[in-house]
């Protein structure tokens, strides 16, 4: 599985997100976190051109995977520019692109209360359009994530770690359903 | 598989669309049309008094459904009050709600040039939360829909007969991918 | 100044922010709280054949307003029906829309975490097609209201009661820009 | 006034759109394009570890201006990364954004049916966390994009000249109403 993190910070909680879902995979689930700060802003003449590695990279990595986690901030009530734009080069063109028939799952920490609840709400919007199957439940939203990570960017909050790992399984399930045979 | 449309207007679009959505039904599939005209508003202490009778009978239809059909207006660039009022009743109380795992599939008409695309949008963030598996594509978007019914609410237009019979195939293929049996 | 919550339980928290709304107002605001629970949903055959009364005094008291105050919940990550049925009646026709032109506030209340953030952006969303002056910041998202309200529905939360009139002084001063005369 | 466009593609819609209303601005108006291609995703680190020039650019040119129009086109139902990084960047720290009190106007074209309504609907959000007043009406969704500007990129659709003309004199109304000196 595949994965990236909408914040470019060193010290992001989303990134920190993404590092305990790594520890709280469920067996059988191995999660690769992909960098994505290298990537230029979409530009249509560039993808003409020819891909930039770093985006080529990206799309490989994407390819190759069963699915795709985000961990996502919000930024002015939405989706980050910086998660957006991942996702936008990711989608071209829409008949190749590595989203569609793709098992996705959103979450995301920010430090104030809605626990990035309309950045994420955006984000699955895209979801709509690159045909790709967004997991409805469960969510995480972490709320006032200053409090549930420590200086190291470690979660320590209990609670918070148990719907995480129950999140991870619930997505490897997710992701069954649409490898099962079918007649 | 069950359905609504979002209008109760008698000449409605959606509903017309709906009525045509039936016919191209592929076979196998039938689509029950339910009237949602007689559903009050949402009130947790009408609920809690005794469900109404048209709010019990609209949820058992759900219920027994293997899928859900809607057809939506879209009014003040968002979810018509009347849909989004339906998806409330139904979403009620969540562990229990008949949309709990539910395929649904959305689709639009509006004599506009948008076809419902704000409003569309914003039901299908509903979808997130009652944990439904909303079909992310093909989707249905009929723009200038006064120009492709005729008087009688006869979906004349032929472009849009094919692709809603392709859109109802792929419905039906999504619906299969949540009843295979898995191991 | 108009008001209604977009909650029809009589426990309602939105109901209860409404009134300590009322108390909370600055010198020189009066604000009138109108009750929605008697419109119908919406129905442009019902409206081209007469307006049904409650609908009619519903507009009538919009339209004699010089701003509108909405506190509404949040159902299934957007805008409830019932909020919005109220909106959409409101609206209509475009050109003779109480709604055209006129100042609005928003905001929130839930037992939740995110305090009605995804309602309030889907509500919001609709005040750009009935060109309506929604003021953008301070916002009013109260979140855990079940320990902000007592037994009676009485804003107790002293930082809660302060915000918001705050707000209600921030909303006057956004009805007087739109007021100002011009040269 | 400021601009840009959230496009870098050179020949883009939303570029040729900005062009358009350099040249359809009323008497009194000028319209800066700014360029918004050099910014960088944005980075908290870089923004703490001093402003790259770009974006030290990019926020002067907004502060200096008394509205901001933005042309944005849709991509994955959604607003673009690219237009959002900018509104990132800008609206950084919110107490000293440019962005704060400011009037904006969205407007976009494609060439899909839609016109950007999603991409706009989404952008639109962003204002109300970052308290720039959006102007709600009037709207410029141009759909069928490729059919109304020619081979350089010149808007040839009168009817949409036209209705550019009106968006921009609205625009500087609505300008002028946050200008007006209040008692």
């Amino acid at each position: 599985m595949t994965s990236f993190a909408g914040s470019l910070r060193a010290g992001s909680f989303n990134r920190a997100l993404l590092r305990a879902a790594v520890e709280a995979a469920p067996e059988g689930m191995t999660i690769e976190i992909v960098d994505i700060s290298a990537l230029p802003l979409y530009d249509a003449d560039l993808e003409a051109a020819g891909l930039p590695e770093p985006v080529a990279a990206f799309k490989r990595a994407m390819a190759a995977a069963d699915g795709l986690l985000i961990a996502t901030p919000e930024y002015n009530h939405g989706v980050p520019g910086v998660t957006k734009n991942a996702i936008d080069w990711a989608s071209r063109p829409p008949r190749e692109s590595p989203l569609n028939g793709k098992p996705v799952a959103v979450m995301g920490a920010s430090p104030g209360m809605t626990g990035t609840a309309r950045g994420q709400s955006q984000l699955r919007q895209a979801f709509g359009f690159t045909n790709s199957y967004c997991m409805p439940q469960p969510q995480i939203l972490v709320a006032r994530a200053h409090e549930k990570f420590d200086a190291e960017g470690r979660l320590t909050d209990g609670a918070t770690r148990e719907h995480l790992a129950k999140f991870l399984a619930a997505f490897a399930d997710w992701i069954g359903i649409f490898r099962a045979p079918r007649s």
